[in-house]
């Protein structure tokens, strides 16, 4: 049975708490939060749980075995190292810190010392993701021609971040876990509308080696909320729409011939493929509870995790280029090594 | 009643010819084509109509008094423009020419002649772009903060132009009439799937002078027809969906409340509007008739038409800018002067 | 080449006379209506038709093989007996008759005469119905439970027919040719709301043989238009929603795992089947085309059509218990002999 | 401070239990059910209740001064008699019996004790439900022609009742609720597809004095979820749909001109009015809460309640016929006196 210190119990930390303690192998034996009241409702649901609101001596307990992060972005890195620093195994909430610098340093020393560092991308453990990377790398789906994300709604306004780390960070860590294809540039636009606060409008474009390319809109301030996502492949095109409550995910056969000349496609009805749709059925399971499941046998067999820190650096890094170009209205950015393009 | 000769009997040309000849105040006389077919496929709707292969000949009519021109963009300019030297009205489909400077010469020459020179920017005479247009402009949405489109779906491939000339155009269009802002700077960013064949994917993104930013999708290898744009503003958002068959327009009295401060934004259910949506009624009518009849009483009156040269130049020089900066991974092109942003 | 004659040149007659004009080895040679505004719509389309507003003189013509009936039902009878007696062929709008008797009638005729008798029930030469019956003649769908079908809208009110004779005659003419069931009972109710004018909603159940049971929701003052068809068998369900531009089919792989015992179903999440979505594509072809070329075959090889006289028939007497039924409140009546259910 | 007692903590109760423990004015001190089980989850999320396997114990007890019933309907009547004799206030659920015979006697019993009788007509505490009262009563909708309501989806069967005890009791309440007119007869139709099980799909007609008609169609064998309701009017039309996440309600001016003769209604785009559509915003609040609260608020001051054991006999009554006409496959039931229609 491990033992699980949760830190932060604010919107997200409750339901790593929740699953953390429905999930076999682990209990929660201690959160740790700044606020009185957030400690006051984790009592009701974790009555059993050491309550305190210094993390520090959170991670120093000899019961807690493995910590759970949930605190705002710009702690992560401070509190995850002391954490792995104390021999303690880590999953921490995307993003998984502030720069890639921060998330290179955490993973050498979670190497060093033999424990996990996992980030908490959740969507990487939906049904449908899963899906998706098994269709796409089945080769069902054939070369990869693009991904195209909307990912908007009105609010929440974050007060640390812009909305590409908020909300394009999901994008970014299926794309990093399903598409099986390295980033090498970032073009990204954005605006905020709101006097003194981040960005809430941004279009992330994603430039991969194989040539596909990904396209991400997100965004805090739209009239309607939208979670929609394309992915095009030379054999197969998928919708995975995401607000929908059954069928979330299509698989259309759809596309050009394989062998259609450029002078066919001109030839209206001729080159074209449209052939049947398909939506397999996902069984619903929460993505949380998937996850925790994995932790807890990473800690357990010394496995490496499907989001592992170098995933959540790869995330991180896509982030930081993207903000940079945003701020020069588009320039492209080269992702490694990170420098302008020329 | 004024005679229009019609330049072009493809895809788009049919149904210019048959609306003109529906519409008050002029008629069909002559057709031109350079395919037999299309001839044939003519002179079983239009058997009044003189029918010819050689468009200079149509020209030369002097029972012509004014030039409808359907024919592949690169050839645009030298058709309007001998038609404009010969002294005939000229309505030329979009994109109005292949360049801006070539766009100027047009106006320059019906300015001189005193002749009216109109683009084909049919969604501007739809019933729901002109109520988005007299939305924005009696206030009701406040300050708009951004247009959001997505335009995309299977096919059609164009032989001469990318993406953007054959779809983004129609926003650009709609934006250079509704939104009543200057665009300073553009950045692109697209791929091409089909070896041979122009961008058939792109992302644009306009920057305007009154802080607005529009953002353009706009696909031929989508695997679903999509017509969807956002507009926001600081009071209300609106929602257009073209593919809908009534309640294309809505109208969400949504937003951040006028007076939040941007830490009252950070308290969630405090700051944001939630009111109530709108949708009007908007009598089906087609576009181009509203076009033809404008048309009619621009050549009858003088009046310049709401789609005048000079609005297909100021879209011909974002289509240019958004091309230039798709071949740079999304380098930021400033419109005016048409130069690289720093 | 078969000489056709139209009668009946208002609302549907047009589409008739241009399918019939378009298809293979027919001609349309003589179009009559008593209509001189009719006439002269008819006269541009089809220029070297001769024209009349006397359909007797039109059934007399020796050119004239076959005759296609697209005037108001209550005129049916009288033109297609008349046809018939002349030896023409006839393809008669639906619904065929006033009354079953009638019906009758022009069966026998045309049995006596060998002269084909088709009824234009359009629905079941869409690619959507043949696939519907498709799916269920091959046993895939299992035992039919049910087909449930609403087919609302705003307008338009008919004169002469209430609204189960306009819109109810669609699912019984589906239900016809893709069930392969015997109505046995009918239970309607409906109900009337402008002063003077007939029903303009009603909600039809038929009752079948196999246990099957349709029924059927129709109303000309509904605030949005609806054309969907749920059909469930022990093995698979389909929807069926004609208003889609694409998908209009899909097919779900759920229902009652078949050993399921009732107490399992008490259970949940034990026996119910929720398998894949499957959505054949269907190539887009003009259903009236279909007809008109099976028309076309029929009269020259003698062979029943599909939408024979009989099925003609079987679906007025349908219409004629369920407006029995319906003046009765739902009392129902038994389709075979025609009587009042004990 | 009410003290609260609940019986039955199976599929709805634990709702009930959670909602009136929120509660501002009442307090849930004892809970009954037969399932160890069940109570094992009951003392988790109630630490401070007591709990018992004994509901007539729970009645007895001092500090109970209100009872909520959420335990099978053929348990409902012999649980609340013995509530109300042992003056309690009571709440039931849905329907309140099996009989509207039943029905009568606790009305009765209630009035003489002088005790709240409440049932837990949910949905008519929804904000959705409130609003389409208010438009009704408020005449914007003119004379009600109709309500017609779709609830369907693929499972969960019950037991003891049929679907139309299931699911159509949601619309009747909402009916009896809404629309302010007296229903007189009803005719039903109905199947059961599952051997040894109740029928699993319906459809209802209710016929009110007004001349309104109501149908409702429900099944628990359906290949996807629908909760749709439209409500015609002379001057307004409204669509309700449930399963939306916002704007759940929308308010069509659309409908036949108020002056239209018989005679217009034949020249199409006259008489019909397409007007705007409107959307209320409808601020998210679970109707449980708003229902406890009236529960307290009625037990506090000796209200009636809204739903009160009047309401729910009305809807009993309802149930009987519509379950007797389905016997008789659509046979019209008069509701008063419960008689056979002629």
């Amino acid at each position: 049975m491990i033992g699980v210190g949760v830190i932060g119990y604010g919107y997200w930390g409750p339901n790593l708490a929740r699953v953390a303690a429905e999930t076999e192998g682990c209990s929660v034996v201690a959160i740790a939060d700044m606020s009185s009241a957030a400690l006051g409702r984790a009592t009701q649901r974790h009555p059993l749980a050491r309550l305190t609101n210094d993390w520090r001596s959170l991670i120093a307990a000899p019961d807690v075995e493995a910590v759970v992060i949930a605190t705002p972005v710009h702690t992560h890195y401070e509190i995850a190292l002391e954490a792995l620093q104390a021999g303690k195994h880590v999953l921490v909430e995307k993003p998984m810190t502030e720069t890639a610098e921060q998330s290179e340093r955490l993973i050498e020393e979670a190497a060093r010392r033999n424990l996990v560092l996992m980030v908490d991308h959740t969507f990487v453990y939906t049904g449908e993701v899963q899906k998706i990377r098994e269709i796409i790398s089945s080769g069902h789906v054939g070369d990869v021609f693009y991904y195209e994300s909307t990912r908007i709604n009105l609010g929440k306004f974050q007060r640390d971040v812009n909305v590409i780390w908020d909300l394009a960070v999901h994008d970014l860590a299926i794309l990093d876990y399903a598409l099986g294809a390295k980033a090498v540039a970032v073009s990204a636009s954005g605006a905020g509308h709101i006097i003194g606060s981040p960005e809430n409008l941004a279009h992330i474009t994603v430039f991969f080696d194989c040539g596909a390319i990904a396209h991400l809109n997100v965004n805090w301030l739209a009239p309607v909320k939208v979670r929609q996502t394309y992915i095009a492949g030379s054999r197969q095109m998928i919708v995975y729409d995401d607000l929908q409550t059954s069928e979330k995910l299509k698989i259309y056969d759809r596309g050009v011939t394989s062998d259609a000349t450029p002078e066919d496609l001109y030839q209206r009805h001729v080159a074209y493929r449209m052939g049947d749709m398909w939506s397999p059925h996902i069984p619903i399971k929460e993505a949380l509870a998937t996850e925790l499941e994995h932790f807890v046998e990473c800690v357990t067999t010394g496995a490496t995790p499907i989001t592992s820190g170098r995933n959540g650096l790869d995330v991180v890094r896509m982030l930081e280029c993207a903000t940079l170009s945003m701020k020069r209205r588009g320039h492209p950015i080269d992702l490694e090594p990170l420098r302008v393009a020329s």
